[in-house]
């Protein structure tokens, strides 16, 4: 009998892109909070949640991460080819029945384990390569200050073609998180159907809320930010074209997920 | 309202890393037949589907290919980037009601857009880099002839780790493609659910032949063949180890996929 | 004792990057002819070249290339790994002693060995990744024509930004290469000196002359082109930007090296 | 005129692959010590250095890298695609007019830039895949601890093949660098010559003595390490099997560099 909780599905189970949970991370993320137009974000929402409104009206954030993934005692980052990836995340401001909420148009990952991982939580995970200035916490022309007057800076590149720059200078220690932030995001789940005449008919198509567990941010520091979103043939970025640019963040960060919420069946009919 | 195919769904719905079907597809392949312990095989086949007997007990064949993809009028090739890709498809024979059928446990490609499309048609994509021969037709040391006595070779890397090294010697035109074939394969479409207490109940879980249309072989040659695999601490493949390698095959290829036929809906209670 | 032809040098002298000539190159080449500004090429070029006359005034071309390589039994296209790259040359048409000449202030690969060849015989090769359409002879939407009306398309990317964007649409045979070409193109070999005080002082710095054998084109075709180039923060590409776009052309090619002829060793005090 | 450092040398000189020194990097390595035969290892020393005696005899180290460059004030960090990249180091024990040296045999690095910043210095690099643990600070099963206790492990590819893998946990702080060290390692500088009947003579071929300045080494910790060599048919690793492994060390490192010494060029004739 074939095992394991996601293809390639194999006699010992211990093939899976995707292992059982509970998954692990831990990592770095910097992070630029931007403002843009309202209404063209708003043709980017799922159904079942509304525009943000009021002062996170029109509120964007974009994550550059770097992430180190195990299971419970799977040890995975002693194969750290299998283990470590890097990551963009772009999040709009939303609402979720009046309650604030994100929902994540885009993101992309470099490795095939986190893009089957993100697609079972709903994340419309592609394929892209971030890059992050990192600091060694050595005096050197070569490594900036993890503290104040660092200067940090993250890219995006996708099929070849630079998509985002982003730059951090960094002031003080920060005592709020992003906003909007992705630990507990909105996602839609999506497999499609490739039976004839049911391509418009997803095989799961469903609106989630994720559960992260056991979310811990250290080492939280804010400053100032630039950054350029470049539009691309095979994307649809215009709507996030930065109108003012924000505050920028950066911190370490871990959380375990291993769950999510059911929130909307699309693929039931309207009672 | 969001639109497309797959994630991501946008506005446009011009941003699916899956394009609406029809998917057209043209490339080059080497492949090798070889035998395995049929013992060891067998567990390596879903529900539905049985082990081969007679002549073809035992029989799998690995292909090395690469691919250019393009929709109806999308001349996706023009951004080669974005359309091609190289693939290497372990394929096992077996039964299906008494009729010859393959079956692929593993399969790797390496590029996000061609996972996608593999998802949804249910081969188990993972990463893996593939690299295969080329003859341009000229007279040179650096280009065997694509004729009698032309030298191929292939190479399959997964993580860091090589796992497959063939080599086809070519001799003569060839009246019959590879057993087992990959065009009309059985495959299990799968896809995980992460609520808490559901995860060994999938949301898509399901026995399915693929049915490819346009599919055209040409400039197939045959010849002498030569195979090792390396087993791989996140793959199982002892048990296609070969026990003797078979003929060796080149050929042009192309074809379309627009359709595929529910065999089995594992999620649905045996009646 | 060490033995190789290049580093690293070993005790069996079979590690070297690059290994003792002659090397034997096959491959596929899409070429656009343009030109761009004769008073900014002339600074690109280096002492003893100087700038085209008359027609080839502001001539330039790019070359994309996929190429196969093998010593003459090496037989290196075995580990296609190891033997296959691909390329693009960026050549402006010059003078040397009044007769027509090419040079190339940008060459791109995707791999090591091919850097290293490069280095030896004067190419200022740097990484970048090159994508080219393929034709595979089938009736395919997703494989163009070889012939009249076949479309095909490159581009090049360089640190994660496209550099360089290509279509070529097929009319007919041509009865000429591009020009400027490369077979026999002046270089410039240069490797500095890192002592304190020598850093302008390097220790090879001479104008050569590259001497291809062999040299073969096949399957010449011509036809309508359009180019663009987008400069680059780590590049100088403003001089090459196209004021008109010329002819572009698909070709087969093989070519040998073992030879090159020195024109002007720069370090020897004039005399 | 053209300037630069190194090629490609362009009108501004701010195309070159290797900038003006002087370089500085900042990075984290983790390193295992090991022995081999001596005898096999000897073999791999260049004229001018012997093999170590007594207690350095078969002594080898293996450093895993990832490193962050920039120059004076380029804040090349804010480029991380271009400033960033991985490394390992394979070093033996060796002596120089019977005082204690190093020579690396073989390095592998990810990245143009630093290919060519290390072919000026000497070091025989060529491309690799090198992976790291990474650790967070951070309590996760995700991360490991950067104190004792925590495991950490590395790994080479090489073409598509693994060639390393180590591992270290680490027990406690150090009070000794690993030993051969790789700050100022003897070096072969060489660069080959093309032309006809000269490919037996390079045109550069010189041992030389490194002189990394600001050399700091912070948070070094020691612990029990595994280390395992696969030799590569492109590679002559057999003689670095290891015999014996030894101690496993972690640090972060800064250093500069923009000098060395020229000890010996061999392409003098022997006074």
């Amino acid at each position: 009998m074939l095992q394991g909780y996601s293809i390639p599905r194999t006699p010992a189970g211990r093939s899976s892109l995707a292992p059982r949970p509970p998954w692990h991370y831990a990592g770095e993320a910097l992070s630029i909070e931007f403002e843009a137009d309202p209404q063209a974000l708003a043709a980017h929402l799922p159904d079942g949640l509304t525009a943000a409104r009021g002062a996170r009206e029109g509120r964007c954030a974009i994550f550059f991460c770097e992430w180190q993934f195990a299971t419970d005692a799977g040890l995975e980052y002693l194969d750290p080819v299998a283990s470590q990836y890097r990551e963009t995340i772009l999040l709009m401001a939303c609402e979720r029945d009046g309650a604030s909420a994100s929902f994540c148009p885009f993101i992309w990952v470099d490795q095939d384990l986190a893009l089957m991982r993100g697609l079972i939580q709903g994340w419309p995970k592609q394929f892209g390569r971030t890059a992050i200035t990192r600091s060694y916490g050595v005096r050197s022309p070569a490594s900036p200050s993890a503290g104040a007057g660092g200067r940090f800076a993250a890219s995006l590149a996708f099929r070849d073609r630079r998509v985002a720059d982003a730059q951090v200078t960094l002031h003080s220690k920060s005592d709020r998180l992003p906003d909007p932030g992705f630990a507990s995001t909105f996602n839609v789940r999506h497999f499609a159907r490739l039976s004839a005449g049911r391509h418009d008919d997803p095989a799961v198509h469903e609106l989630v809320q994720l559960r992260a567990r056991n979310v811990a941010v250290e080492n939280l520091m804010v400053g100032d930010a630039s950054l350029v979103l470049f539009d691309h043939p095979g994307l649809e970025l215009a709507a996030f074209g930065p109108l003012s640019v924000g505050r920028g963040f950066r911190m370490t960060m871990s959380l375990s997920v291993d769950d999510l919420q059911l929130i909307d069946d699309y693929t039931e009919p309207t009672p």
